[in-house]
Formats: C-alpha cells, sequence, structure tokens
C-alpha cells in the first residue's frame, strides 16, 4: 500500500467500540499497511499531533482478542467539532500538514452523528484541494440514531445490558410488595430517540412481566397522566417498574428533568446534561401516592458493560470496521460504512456505504408507529428488529474473578 | 423424618440467595422430607398461612440449576419483624398453630441482623412452652455485617458486580479528559458497615488505577475535605473516579445525603431510606471546580445481577442453606450457620454454627486498621479478605439474548 492508515475514536463510548477498532487494525495488517496509527482521545488528541503507535500495542493477531473484551475507547474519545471550513482554513491545513508528514493516507473516524461530521468536513476539504487521502466513517452508537444503516453497532450491547438488568430490577422489585406495592422507574439513557428506553420491552418473556410503562421521547410526556397510570398499576400489582428515556419532555419543550431543579449543564457538543429525570418522577409518585418509589439511572454502565456484550454486536462492530478501513485502501472516502439486515430470521446482513453527508448530524428515531399503547410501550416491530441484536456473548477473560482488560498504559510484552 | 420443612426468604435480596433455596431443597429430599414448604413474602406471608408448596415448583433435582441462577428472593421478601414476645403471645400461638396444622417440624430462615431477629424469637419461644420444633439461620445479605461469620453470602458477588462495574466506569471515564478532567462519583450501598464500599478497591490491578479515594460510613466524612482532595487530583489527573457509601456522615452525625435536601423516608425496620449521596457530592464538585462530575448509584443491581455472580458465593450459598437444614432435621436449634475461612490461599472453608443470641440484630463493620490513607482507602488485610470471594462464574441459560430465571409464576412443566 501506498501510505499509512490512522483511526480515531469519537463521541461516547461503547461495549464494543474496541471491536471496531480490532477490525481496523486486522484489514490494515492484511493490506501490508506498515504504519496503524491511533489518534489519543480523536481529532482533538490529533490536532495536538497526538498520536499513538498500534503496531507497538498489538505486535500480534492474537492479542486482539482481549481488545475486542475491554470497554470504552481504547484509544480514548474527544466530543470535538470542526469549524467550518471557510474561515478556518489553517485547522485543516494543519490535519493535512500532519497527515502527510506522517505519510497518512488512510483516515479511518469511529462515531455518531456528530462525529460523521468530521468525516463529512474531512473529506470536503480534501475534494476541493485535491488531496490524495481517503476518509471513511465507522459508525458506532448506543443511541441507534445514524440514519440510513439498519442499526449502529453498540446498539445491540447496550440492549442486551438493559434487558439483562431490567429482568434483574423487576426480580427485585417483585420480592417485596407482601403489604404494599413498590414503584420502580428506571431512566434510560438516549436524548431524542427512545431506541436504547424501548429495549427494556425486550425483559418480557415468560419469566417475567417486562416494564409496565416504558416512555420514550418520541411522544409528549404528560406528568399528570404519568402519575395516575402509576395509582392504576399500584391498585392491581403490588410491583410497578416503569422505563422512562431520560430525553422525555413536557408539552412546553422542557425536559421532565428539568422540571423540578436548575439545570444548566451543556457538554461539548452543545447538548443539555440530563439526568435526574427518575428521581424527579419517583418523588412525585411518593408525593402522590405515598408508596416507596426507587429511582435508578443505569447511566454509563449502560455503554461500557462490555462483560455482558452481544456477540452479534462484537462482530458487526468488527466487521465495520475492517470494512471501513478495506474501502478506505481501495480509494473510496467521503463514506459510512452502513449494516444492511437482510433478514431478521433467520438473521442475515450485509454491509454497504453511504455518502457522508446523508448521514452526519441526522438523527433518526423510532419510527411512531411502533409506540403502542397511548405512547407507554413498543410493540411488536420493535421486538422482531431488536431481538437479533443482542443474541450471544463473548465471555470475559477473568483474572482474579474480574474480566480482563488492555489499556493505554498497560502495554503487552 | 417426623414432619415437613419450611423455609423463608427475608431482607434485601442478593444475587445468591436463591442458591441457599436450592440448598434446602436438596437436604430435605436428602433426608426424605415429605413435604418442603416456602413462606410467600418471608414471616409476613407466614402469618397469613400463605405458604407454597416448594415440591410442586421443583419437582426434580435439575430444576435446581435454573434456581440457583435465578435473581432476587423467588419466595418473595418481607422486612418484618416479630413483636417482643411478652404482652404479644397471640402472635406467637398463631405461628406455632399454623406450624402444627401443616406438621412442619423444622423452620429456616434466611436473612441478615434483623432476619436472624426471627429466628432468635422463635426459638425462645418454642424452648419457652417446650415446643418441639426446631429453628435455624441461614446467613444473607450483600452488606456482610453479619457478626461471627466470614462472611456473609451474597457478599461475594455484590463485591465482584461493583469491582467489575468499577473497572467498566473507569475505563469509560478515562476515554474523555482530553481537555478537561471527569470526575465520576460511584455510590455503594451500605448504611453502617462499608464492606461494600470497599470492594470497589479490588477494581485495582495492571489494567485498572482503580478508584482514588474510597469513602467508607466507618470514617466520619467531611466535605471541605473531599473537595479539596478532588481539586488535587483533578489537577494531576484526566480522571477521577471516587467510590463512596451511601452511608457516609459528617460530623454532626447527618447523612450526607441528608445535607442537601429534606429527606424523611424510613423503610419497614426503621431505617433511613438513603440515596443521593454522589448526586449531592457531584454538584458540589462542579460548584466548587466548574468540572463535568457525573453521580452513579449502583442501586439495586448490586445486590440482583446475577449474571455476574461469584461462583465461590453461589457454592457458600448452597452450602450454608444445605447445613442449615441438616442441623435443623439434626435437633439443632436457634443457631445461625457461619462460614469459617481454614485457609485464604488456597481458598478453604468450612462451616460452623453459633447461638442466634450472638448474632441477631448485632452489626460487624470493617476493622478500622483495614482503613489507610487518612480514611480514603483500604489496605491489603481487606483484599486478601475479599479476593477469594469474587473467583469464579456461574453461567446463565441464554434464551433470546438474555438470562433465564425461574419465577413462581412461571411454574417448570
Amino acid at each position: 500500500m501506498k501510505g499509512n492508515v490512522i483511526v480515531g475514536q469519537s463521541g461516547g463510548p461503547t461495549a464494543v467500540i474496541n471491536s471496531s477498532l480490532a477490525g481496523v487494525i486486522k484489514a490494515s495488517r492484511n493490506a501490508g499497511i506498515e504504519k496503524i496509527y491511533g489518534m489519543h482521545h480523536g481529532i482533538e488528541g490529533f490536532l495536538k499531533e497526538d498520536l499513538i503507535d498500534l503496531g507497538e500495542y498489538f505486535p500480534n493477531e492474537s492479542d486482539l482478542s482481549l481488545l475486542k473484551r475491554t470497554p470504552s475507547a481504547f484509544l480514548g474519545s474527544c466530543r470535538y467539532k470542526l469549524p467550518e471550513i471557510e474561515g478556518h482554513e489553517d485547522v485543516y491545513e494543519k490535519i493535512f500538514d500532519i497527515l502527510e508528514r506522517h505519510n497518512i493516507q488512510y483516515f479511518l473516524y469511529n462515531g455518531g452523528n456528530d462525529s460523521m461530521d468530521t468525516i463529512k468536513m474531512l473529506s470536503d476539504y480534501a475534494s476541493m484541494h485535491d488531496k490524495p487521502q481517503t476518509f471513511m466513517g465507522i459508525p458506532k452508537t448506543i443511541d441507534n440514531d445514524l440514519p440510513l444503516t439498519d442499526h449502529c453497532p453498540g446498539y445491540g450491547s447496550a440492549a442486551k445490558y438493559i434487558a439483562t438488568s431490567m429482568k434483574e430490577i423487576i426480580r427485585d422489585n417483585e420480592s417485596f410488595g407482601a403489604s404494599k406495592p413498590t414503584v420502580c422507574i428506571v431512566e434510560i439513557m438516549g436524548r431524542h430517540a427512545g431506541w436504547l428506553t424501548a429495549a427494556a420491552a425486550l425483559s418480557k418473556d415468560v419469566d417475567c412481566s417486562g416494564p409496565d410503562l416504558i416512555y420514550l421521547p418520541e411522544v409528549v410526556f404528560d406528568v399528570d397522566d404519568f402519575i395516575e397510570k402509576v395509582k392504576d398499576l399500584s391498585a392491581k400489582k403490588s410491583s410497578v417498574v416503569i422505563a422512562v428515556s431520560e430525553g422525555v419532555k413536557v408539552a412546553d419543550g422542557r425536559f421532565v428533568c428539568e422540571l423540578g431543579q436548575s439545570n444548566d449543564f451543556v457538554d461539548a457538543f452543545g447538548h443539555k446534561q440530563l439526568s435526574g429525570c427518575a428521581s424527579y418522577l419517583a418523588n412525585k409518585v411518593t408525593e402522590a401516592t405515598g408508596l416507596k418509589s426507587r429511582p435508578i439511572e443505569f447511566s454509563t454502565l449502560q455503554r461500557c458493560a462490555t462483560h455482558l456484550a452481544s456477540r452479534t454486536d462484537i462482530d458487526e462492530a468488527y466487521n465495520v470496521g475492517y470494512i471501513a478501513a478495506k474501502s478506505a485502501f481501495e480509494g473510496k472516502t467521503g463514506m459510512m460504512v452502513t449494516i444492511e439486515v437482510v433478514s431478521r430470521d433467520p438473521y442475515l446482513v450485509h454491509y454497504n456505504q453511504y455518502d457522508i453527508h446523508e448521514i452526519a448530524n441526522v438523527e433518526r428515531k423510532v419510527p411512531k408507529h411502533w409506540i403502542i399503547n397511548n405512547g407507554t410501550y413498543v410493540g411488536k416491530q420493535y421486538l422482531e428488529y431488536a431481538r437479533p441484536l443482542i443474541i450471544g456473548s463473548l465471555l470475559p477473560y477473568y483474572a482474579s474473578g474480574l474480566p480482563k482488560h488492555v489499556t493505554l498504559n498497560n502495554k503487552p510484552r
């Protein structure tokens, strides 16, 4: 090959983001690439020329099996958006200067909607200035809200974690309630799209009643109606468990978590930091009913619980990484790899690529007609969609009773 | 044998409480007991004569393997304390009347400090009134605060969950921090004893830096000193992760979680409901430093994550159940089974029994000299104590990608 490769990880980590990294490394090795660079903390680190020589960490193929079992971004992540090209040519000149000095021909970036913007900007700049480098996006987001791909690597493992934990929480909640019903409100990530919260429905089976209500951000939330529904449920059942997205909003557009507190934090992409929706609602339930009501937030556990990752997800994350690299080597640029599901049962997929302009900054939500029971549950279409994505396990390597990981500070010898 | 057996589960569930139930069932079958009854929701359900015929659920031995893999109290639990005998003889007469009508000779109760009070009261009453029934306690509590036993079934699995999740959270937190440090405060259960919070220290290994600070309820908490320590750490490191017990108190005796809010909930045993300590401290950190600070509460997940249970813990829970039943059959009464560790490396245990009067309502805390760094970490003694308890896994039975459970509503055919 005519140059080196660089790969970066961006945005919120997932349980399987390192499987995509493993796919990139394997494809690069198979293609005979000399140097495989990683960006330390994504494009933010790249701009400081903070590069990692991945060949040093993974001198041979067998090391990749531990990388696949390691949660969170091995290379470090960032939330950093490149500025508009016009007026900021210096930033882009710097980037291409770094690429050229390290003879980097292939640029791969693993992330969600916001991160795909980086691929768009760089491939646009390259095309405007006849630069030879190729730029390919590797999808990743537990939020599952990238367009054009059937689903996103990272989602299946988050869904498996959520559904497993819901089963365990429902079992726990059902153990009490002999004299008085107990209410549990589980807050699940997803600012604008309810994919993660919908995964709570997967817990329903012959051995689990599933959550009683599921509230997605796609539907306007009504606090009074919610309280009435909890009252009705607790009159009939001794255990009431509710799944609610962190992103649910009331009719005037405010997030539920903003109703009880001042909350002005925003992250580096300008998104409001959300949390406390379950706490707010649990307090409301206790006020209104006198019942014990427990809020639970999965928080970052839902994106980093690699010990419970879906094998399907791990394999697909590996494949999109591999294919993005291979496509970049073949000269493709300004695209993201997508997953197309040929058949859900038996589950068969193939991979495609789409123009990054159709993907960057676009959010895909749960289809309205998949949301049932007046906006309080998800239907069969969702279950058929999601069930194959959580199948299979990749058992951790245990040492002293705990899953082993590989980290930048723990170079294999 | 000359009568039937009954077993109840009480207090907060654990990941392995059903393994003790499996041990009781197996011992009863081996002893030729005709009827194996369960109390539906512990002594509270027993008083309503709400009994479950376990022979119907587990007609043969093979079914117990799924019971061992099922979190939370299969029989339902309760938080219910029997009244003093004097002045409440009617309650005790009712209990012994129910026992006699069902020809129940052996009474087994699986729980923690508060629940062992039930065994104490009933065996005292039996002794006062020359009743023939035997009453044996089976230890269980994630809090690990029962006296006389080296450790409590349920603790090892909770510790394994906490240490695994800490590793995953630390990996997640380390993925950011390229420009600004990120702080994460993890709140762990344990009202008065720091055993669970100490388990966060198990995460430290060649592949994990471990939490930066660990605060147990055994040590008075100083909010200002805590903020200073976080400032110092965040000046040196890009990722700061702190483990804190829900039960930490400031010098005037108030819980930290009470500092920012009114919180008057008490549970049925009269304990204050605690939560929100991490939220309070995370807000304080952000106010003082401007840094992003994320609170995480493991909440009930730390006691019901059977998918990640310790095999050592599962086996010991089974054994204490088996031995309690066998001892009851042999005429022992008014005692609890304890675990004695003969050797920690290699790990060897044997089982003993102690007078329930030495156990009920007594709490065992983490020894002061195991707490180091001015009350902000735990030492080698703790690590040597806890490491064997988290070893080994019992893999879930998966169906459709999720762990299978057995429940009262899901009778095997």
